[in-house]
């Protein structure tokens, strides 16, 4: 794996069948289900994962690619406030947002949070999350699933150049359908 | 939906990125997965999934691919004994194997399963699998997901016409690592 002083972790939500939107990007169908009172309850577990705010209190830089920026720019609000975001995007013009930076490749993502004391980085995005899994820079996984499939869409795994072994930290659920598992990365 | 007078059901194992086998049909990964302590331990939840043997006891006919069928064959046992079985490949001869019985089509599975009276039905394989959801013949889903990330591999699922949504029935976890969860198709 590639070297790194701090830890790359993972907060996604997936469909059963492992899309993180549908093909066109639309997300309707994680923010806005069918109601269904026939989902069984919640349960916590010994150890749940994390929700979003209580990740996120943990997080102190993130990275994600160019189409994750773009979407979060049409969400109501900038999710990220308070934490320096990275856009891993080789077409973005420097100082286009002062909220966040730009790198070129992965390499200079690293760099750059080195370089600034990173602890704690949400890596995020399709693609970005496929390209820190390969290179080793994932530690922790939470991945949501939700009680649909969708047999299209971006896709939030890929190729990998060796097996990624998980250790299962917990599993919660909701009564929404969803359940939420927390894996940490064996490296 | 295609109408059935019986319940399709599924109960199947996958890896955390959404594969049922290694691209060449290893299930090692699977069926020896390196030991780890550090998995949070078991829970069964208010309505657990079944186990293995719970489930088939609940089963009188099953509908595998011709891939599956191949795959059984290799394993020290054959593992639907008791039970009527249903080879959906169009190339496989009759009478090659008196445990099963062979269809060409999914309308003929069906027309056999309705003609025997069929209640509760196995589907299995990851192509049966996929057909079975795109015509609307699967009811229910037990999947297991394994602590791995393969990054290629034969997937569990595939293109549909539809959304299928689905209803949460239950999540269960063991010291193994794995999470299964049961659901119900919302037809």
């Amino acid at each position: 794996m590639t070297s790194h002083s701090w830890q790359g972790r993972v907060f996604i939500a997936q469909s059963l069948d492992g899309f993180i939107a549908r093909p066109d990007g639309d997300l309707g169908w994680l923010t806005d289900p069918p109601h269904d009172e026939g989902h069984v309850t919640g349960h916590d577990g010994p150890e749940p994962p994390p929700g979003y705010e209580a990740f996120m209190a943990g997080i102190d830089h993130l990275v994600v690619g160019r189409g994750t920026y773009e979407k979060v720019l049409t969400f109501a609000g900038w999710p990220y406030a308070g934490h320096h975001v990275i856009v891993l995007g080789s077409t973005l013009a420097p100082g286009v947002d002062e909220r966040i930076s730009v790198a070129h490749s992965v390499p200079e993502v690293v760099q750059t949070l080195e370089g600034r004391g990173a602890r704690a980085v949400y890596v995020d995005g399709g693609q970005v999350i496929q390209e820190f899994l390969r290179q080793g820079l994932v530690d922790e996984l939470v991945i949501s699933t939700a009680p649909v499939l969708l047999g299209a869409g971006i896709p939030l795994f890929g190729a990998l150049g060796t097996d990624v072994q998980l250790t299962h930290l917990g599993t919660s659920y909701a009564g929404s359908g969803m359940t939420s598992s927390r894996y940490r990365v064996k490296h």
